[in-house]
């Protein structure tokens, strides 16, 4: 089964690097944008029985190694 | 206008990065991981007329700065 996960910072939550970008594509005469924040993907292939249990093995996945979630939020989605 | 940008690496390109987080789990005894790839993800807030344009203008940005073609593709959402 396959399920993708997107990790993104919290709102209020400062993204150096996505300023960093932002500054980049100015710099780039990219016109037009205006805020870029970062996150990260983790395209997972898991093997379970159905969808709730993948779901289940990957909260567990997010909440120990994947996201820092006092900072970033996660969003689990099963293919 | 807000959009999505989601870079994965092409298929075939090895990803480091996702093989540790893959051992990481498994030492972690979370149960079902068979394989995990890394990408980037960046949310991005454009101003442009309509969704054409936003993509247009994400697509240069894409090409110039965000993605490495050679190894990676993106996927373009807007929101």
């Amino acid at each position: 089964m396959k399920a993708r996960i997107i990790v993104t910072l919290k709102n209020g939550v400062l993204d150096p690097q996505g300023k960093a970008i932002e500054a980049a594509l100015k710099s780039l005469a990219i016109e037009g944008v205006e805020g870029v924040r970062q996150g990260k993907v983790f395209d997972i292939e898991v093997s379970a029985m159905d969808a709730a249990t993948a779901e289940a093995t990957l909260r567990t996945a997010c909440d120990k190694l994947l996201a820092n979630t006092v900072v970033e939020n996660y969003a689990i989605e099963i293919l």
